[in-house]
């Protein structure tokens, strides 16, 4: 109960990295996007990070860590983060309790984030807007309760999550999915291509995004000690086995590499080893990444093409998708010898128990992930239509709900 | 005075963030400015980066920390940096000096480099070069010993400044305000609607000055503890606070958010926090945050539209301005069981005295600021005219100060 | 031999900023490339940061650090990173085995990524692949095991290499030279100016090189230190003074100074000084930096004007010709009261026995990298010819290599 210079250190730090993994996303999904929706695909990470870190101080860390309501959700007690302060605990014994607050409230700003990826070119910023704040209250701050909180259900229930499998890429990815279907494709998603503007940004985008993920995962130890730097070790392994893979599957359809899949690749496998990068054995994170860009690959697919849904920037496709085979290939690989913290071995270790937590883990964030998003897109109706008119969809969303474009004077008119 | 590992490793990676903030600023200011000028903008910054660390080491550091004569300025002990060593102290007992140094340097760096974005397209490279040079001698180092160094007479006054509302952005934006004037306004300034030329850059700089900001706030506590959690949460919800009301007041104004108002926005919230970041209590960052914005948007509007001063880029919009509510913010919200290093509480805590304090900091402040910038200048028109040529203005600076365009071959006529 | 959680906090941390270095050469290099070229040079440092991480950990680990065969290569021993855990040791007594191994291969991706440089837009992409692959294996994990591995014989005979002179700066910047040199000019070398395709790329390049070398050499001292401290004080010295004489050299050459030359001019600061940033005295690196300006910039003029050698972004002039000053300057200014891990003091403190360690440890340095280059092309020539087709040059790297290209619909044909 004695605070800790080193911890401290690394968890402020820590925090100031996953902080950055938000403007990271934005150039990763901001670059994906065609020249007329830049802005708005960047705007929507940019007022999240306004939206969560006022509401997680209002009351999102009460609610999410804050006592205990049927190991669902917490109360008020620290609202206003009165009662969180400099002292050690309750979460973290050797860091301030406002640094554990810091660094949760970075995952909180982008988790909600994360869904806007599928969402690109046609939904109404007032709605988006409305959604992700409505949506950090009814999926985020109770399922960050469930798996991290005390008196979470999901948690003694025995499912492990380590950095944020269910609570950060399952939820966003799965409300991605739904919000996607019920906002209905583009117009004209069968016949375009749709060509990305800068790709680049996309590379810059996932650089961000694994450094700070290097803050997310490795901190989630909360610690300076040797289960972050086996956390840091699994999530590069993994990043790097889904990037290589993921170069090898374009070689194979395309006979080419792409920039962009090694960048999306590199996502993936990141996403995949979130639930167990402090669970898993080093070797493990090999299969986990090596095998979650065929997974995430066949998946987009099949979701895009076959079933033709508009998951625009592959929100679903890559967390949601990438987020559940890591949470399950967590119940495969998990090793008491790495971390006592989860109640029993993985499946591939003699014991099915955890196994099967974590399929009912998973279960339980999809289920609350779909009525979440259900309920919040009820609510928004009462207030605005979700969906920008077809006038505006064509001009651009950049345009149409903000008045601005990316790069007024690039094309040297104002010279 | 034990050197303490977790302190150190806290305030080396501080320093490295606080660095980083340059590259920040040279994209959110070079995002801002039309193709034909960015070099130029970026360049500012880039040739700080050099002149800023080499003159800190020849004598800067030494002059603004070491000794004291008057409380105004130190002496040539420290020059080369020669007895900054690995040893703990003066200035923190759990760190190196150099550390302490080092994370100083930066603000020396960042400080010079705001100023230029009140000038852009239209001073000489040569006296923009000459200037911040000058500048740092005549007004940073006589600042940062006045506030922060051994017998500064405005911390020995009672004044408050926990990360450099004064030394860094009162003393600025007020040179900013000052220059801009003298230089006058860009040609067409009346007629002309100066157009953006890449908004994501904007974005990408704000969010590499958010990121760094972390390391300003929370490492100016010298230490990895409660206090630097404190700072660090303050920064966060100021920020965002910030950022909200932006978007605010785009929506009242225009009907539409945009996201260089929510990128100016964060920036503010953090420029206003910056003074009482380890001072105020949590909840009041919420206010000084959600304050600025409107603070700063009409004061732009007076600065530009009434006055006609072209101060380009908004430094002392931005930085001018809300550096004055930061450091008044301060004198009001201040509470001693925050942080004991403030002698008094704030005005709304039942005591005027640092109130009292705190405005005559921002006075001083401001007028060393206005006197040494007109020293500045007087002297650098001895040896150079301030402003380029009719001429190369129109033709861009990127081309008439450096030989160079941003995208020379962008366009294609490379290929 | 206990861990202690400050150093354990400034290693991961430091880990992560170098990781940051190869998406900041990513840019620093994709900027300076035509249009075409643009995906593929990017491409280059991010297919490296999958196979360095993965062979990192399926053997390349173990080759640098694991046993020893005759001082110049490790065994298998911790193949898979088997045994290589959470515990202290053997590298480094504080921190875990593991955050040593993550600092470690972190500079084995830049390494190879350094090379690229000046293979750009003639190589094909299969065969860069494999290069980077075997050279690794070939050149890089000899070079790190001679230098830092237990055993190694370049250690044994006295040479120093703070952060990675030799190993990483020369040994890529010799083999980009060989590679360049085998490869051959690019079509109508001697016709062509090569213009950038965007110069603000290249400074976020370097500024997040800049940023991210505070970690590669600072925390080369393994410890959150003051020789840390001193080390990351040294970098920003040599890379400030470095900026400057580049842009002096500028305003000589060409009246102006440029934004490319001071973003090339602080990197090549931050090469010369990283053999020595931990052995060398503050003020020396004013002069390290200050000198390796000119001899940098006379050295590429040398190489590509009058030898005609098409390196073609200056790998071999910036790192090789830099990582050979750097080496040669530690000969000269290290002091034994900065840091007795040097056996000897530099030829400047009067002592011949360092400098000439120095240089037999550069020369055979040279001597493996221009070996190993020689087999890695004679062993990849059996599977595929080096070098694209006139015509797949001439349409660009991106579409022939990678069937992408850099801004597919910026200029708006997909609005």
């Amino acid at each position: 109960m004695n605070l800790n210079t080193g911890d401290t250190a690394f968890m402020i730090l820590c925090a100031a990295l996953v902080f950055f993994m938000t403007p990271g996303l934005a150039f990763f999904y901001g670059g994906m996007v065609r020249r007329k929706n830049v802005c708005n695909t960047m705007m929507a990470c940019a007022a999240i990070m306004g939206a969560a870190v006022v509401m997680w101080m209002l009351f999102g860390y009460s609610l999410s860590f804050g006592g205990d309501h049927g190991g669902i959700i917490g109360d008020f007690r620290w609202a206003f983060l009165n009662g969180v302060g400099m002292e050690a605990g309750p979460y973290a014994d050797s860091i301030p309790h406002l640094v554990f607050c810091a660094f949760q409230m970075m995952f909180a700003i982008i988790t909600p984030a994360l869904i806007t990826g599928s969402l690109v070119g046609r939904m109404k910023f007032k709605a988006l807007f409305l959604f992700v704040v409505l949506w950090s209250v009814l999926v985020y701050y109770p399922m960050a309760h469930m798996v991290w909180g005390k008196g979470g259900f999901l948690a003694a229930m025995g499912s492990v999550d380590f950095a944020g499998g269910n609570v950060v890429h399952i939820s966003s990815g799965i409300s991605a999915l739904t919000l996607a279907i019920i906002l209905g494709r583009r117009r004209g998603y069968e016949f375009t291509t749709y060509r990305i503007h800068n790709i680049p940004f996309v590379m810059l985008g996932a650089g961000m995004l694994w450094f700070g993920w290097f803050g997310f995962n490795a901190g989630s130890a909360l610690k300076a000690d040797g289960l972050a730097a086996h956390a840091f070790m699994t999530s590069a392994v993994s990043a790097a086995a889904a990037l290589l893979t993921w170069m090898l599957l374009d070689v194979i359809k395309n006979k080419k590499p792409t920039l962009v899949g090694a960048s999306t690749g590199l996502v993936v496998g990141l996403v995949a080893i979130t639930p167990g990068a402090g669970f898993v054995p080093l070797w493990s994170a090999l299969i986990i990444g090596g095998l979650v860009s065929p997974i995430c690959y066949f998946g987009v697919a099949l979701i895009k093409k076959k079933l033709k849904i508009d998951d625009a920037l592959d929100a679903f496709g890559c967390h949601g998708i990438g987020g559940i085979w890591g949470g399950i290939a967590t119940g495969l690989f998990a090793q008491r010898s790495v971390n006592e913290a989860a109640r029993w071995d993985g499946l591939f270790f003699g014991d099915y128990r955890l196994f099967l937590a974590q399929l009912a883990g998973i279960g339980i964030t999809i289920a609350v992930a779909v009525a979440g998003t259900l309920i919040c897109v009820a609510v928004i109706r009462i207030f605005t239509p979700l969906r920008v008119s077809v006038r505006e969809e064509q001009i651009g969303m950049d345009i149409s709900q903000h008045g601005e474009s990316a790069y007024p004077s690039f094309n040297g008119l104002d010279q």
